[in-house]
């Protein structure tokens, strides 16, 4: 009957994803012939995760949010999108120039000035553009997540100059782990996987003729470049530190990216 | 180099499932084109699950449970085993003939004589054989489960005859909808499925000269057997239920199952 070919063929949204998970799932476990008490520790696993705080959405995070993430950003031509990740607070404070991001005077982390230019896809600069950039410093630390840190510390927005180019100053962000006390960081030390993300600055670029870029800046060279837990860090996203030192033997770096936004 | 190859080849058990896993939900993912907001929907739905006792176990055991168990037991070649599901008791009362399972003087159900026999793939009875049953009343309660239920309610143990047969009288059990007020009902509503089980009866038998099985009986015709919400009835589990009326109108079933027990 054509109802019936119209309701078999039109399968709810829903319905569809449920029923190729199950289905997925049911051929791992008869693959792998999983046994009733591995499935048992499966479900602890789970239930632990559920009772200490955001480890449910931090495990689906490591594993799936940069596929979600590359999805809804495939067709762009310009930069690379990466996640935005859990630690965006919105409303950093407004910089102005010579734009250095918030910061103690004692800030952790080695002195780093970045410039760079925004660019559309047909390689004209954007003047003007908004540029909201959030950071770890050098021991690991965002404001607004650990305790001490002062309110948008390493938070800060700058708009581009005439020609597209922008330069700020802050300090190099340290390599971090992703909290592994809880259930997320022991499901990874049982697969012999470390908990590191490399170091990355992220940025939220806009633009009244361009569309809007969520992304992260990572460092060449970087021992988790290739091995992010996240699974979020790009090659195409890498740039290159420049070190200096001064005559006191205090080093520093300085970087550079060219963003291109698509239309 | 050799070292490096047999550590490629022999990929420990847990990442092998678990890289199957994340595969098969990249893979997913990606052909529905998953938004953000649709994985945090799904992300919510989880975390509010894990909020609500024993919601996570239950939504496993509906989806996966049944698949578990027929692995577990694939290679029998006697009656077919069913899951144990999360009520069973150990130590029900050991009966005395003739056999009726402990229970209420109105007990909640119509009359069943259930009657059979246990023998071995060869067809030889086992004389002896233990057969300990547990199921639900006609309002689908459970001893120990729900509240006001005398304990051990319709739960017993009893042994088979030299012949291999047995007979027990209890009440016909109701079909009843899993737990479904919480994160899994609401999934199963979604989804457009009922929660119900058809009505069943649980039994675990041995004897020294058998393997074990633990299985659930069916009713033939009953509403929810082709639909079972656990996905657990099989058609060779079904039985006739056969109907009779005494002189005042008050109906009562008889029914027969021959067990057989591989060795």
């Amino acid at each position: 009957m054509a109802v019936t070919e119209t309701t078999q063929t039109t399968k709810p949204r829903l319905n569809a994803i449920v029923d190729d998970i199950h289905e997925a799932l049911v051929e791992i476990i008869t693959k792998h012939k999983v046994t009733y008490d591995e499935y048992r520790a499966a479900v602890e696993w789970i239930m632990k995760a559920s009772q200490q705080h955001l480890e449910i959405p931090l495990a689906l995070d490591v594993f799936l949010a940069s596929t979600l993430d590359d999805l809804e950003h495939e067709a762009g031509e310009g930069t690379e999108s990466n996640v935005e990740g859990p630690v965006y607070i919105p409303g950093a404070p407004r910089l102005e120039k010579p734009y250095v991001l918030p910061m103690r005077e004692n800030e952790p982390g080695e002195k780093l000035v970045f410039s760079g230019t925004v660019r559309t896809t047909d390689g004209s600069p954007l003047a003007g553009a908004n540029l909201d950039i959030w950071q770890a410093n050098g021991a690991c630390e965002y404001s607004h997540f650990q305790p001490d840190v002062p309110e948008y510390n390493l938070r800060g927005q700058l708009t581009t100059d005439e020609d597209g180019s922008f330069e700020f100053e802050t300090v190099v962000p340290a390599p971090y782990e992703v909290p592994n006390q809880g259930a997320t960081g022991q499901l990874l030390k049982a697969l012999g996987r470390h908990s590191f993300r490399p170091g990355h600055i992220h940025f939220k670029l806009s633009h009244d003729q361009a569309a809007p870029l969520t992304t992260q800046i990572y460092f060449e060279g970087d021992p988790w470049l290739d091995s992010d837990v996240v699974g979020a860090a790009k090659e195409s996203l890498a740039t290159k530190l420049t070190w200096d030192e001064d005559a006191d033997g205090r080093r520093s770096a300085t970087c550079s990216y060219d963003f291109v936004l698509s239309k």
